[in-house]
């Protein structure tokens, strides 16, 4: 599991659309830092700050060959921070449903 | 579905260990605003900052019945916020099994 700070950096990655871009591009496989900066309407530089907050965030890694950074998906980041939210959500499901029978038996005694 | 901007508040508004902790506790119901507060090692108003932003982001809905706040999780939202992360990662899954079925021909051809 995530500590706070990881799960932080994790969901603060995903609250910018251009960094979801960018996770959606890697959904599809590897990519250079060029091919990802191709799809986006900003400089490369830019789009190498986003890429290093996806970093820093674990949701992403890269590696450099010659002058080549190329960049791929972590999934188990991105499954990380969709466990908390499941859980919560299945949470919430199972206490309303605890006060529906609740309310219920109320109606039937 | 959420766009952008209301997508990029929902997952600022997760990003924040309190405002997590906030979230989780609506899960096991509405509660009120000084209730909410108890559970947290900070001051009402800052307690009161961290509502605002899940308010902001759609999380949470609150109402006031004279001087008393009470707050209720909206869990449509929280929804939204895993399905998005859900896509990502089958979306990469069927592309890493895609590839993995190219390579497995390669080897038999």
């Amino acid at each position: 599991m995530l500590n706070y700070q990881a799960m932080d950096r994790t969901y603060q990655a995903l609250g910018d659309r251009t960094r979801r871009a960018l996770v959606e591009r890697l959904t599809h496989g590897p990519a250079t830092v060029s091919e990802l900066a191709k799809g986006q309407p900003m400089s490369l530089p830019a789009v190498m700050l986003h890429l290093k907050v996806l970093e820093e965030s674990g949701l992403v890694k890269s590696q450099k060959v010659g002058r080549v950074r190329t960049c791929e998906m972590v999934p188990q980041i991105l499954s990380e921070a969709e466990r908390w939210i499941a859980e919560r959500r299945q949470m919430w499901e199972r206490n309303l449903n605890a006060l529906g029978k609740y309310l219920d038996q109320g109606e039937e005694g």
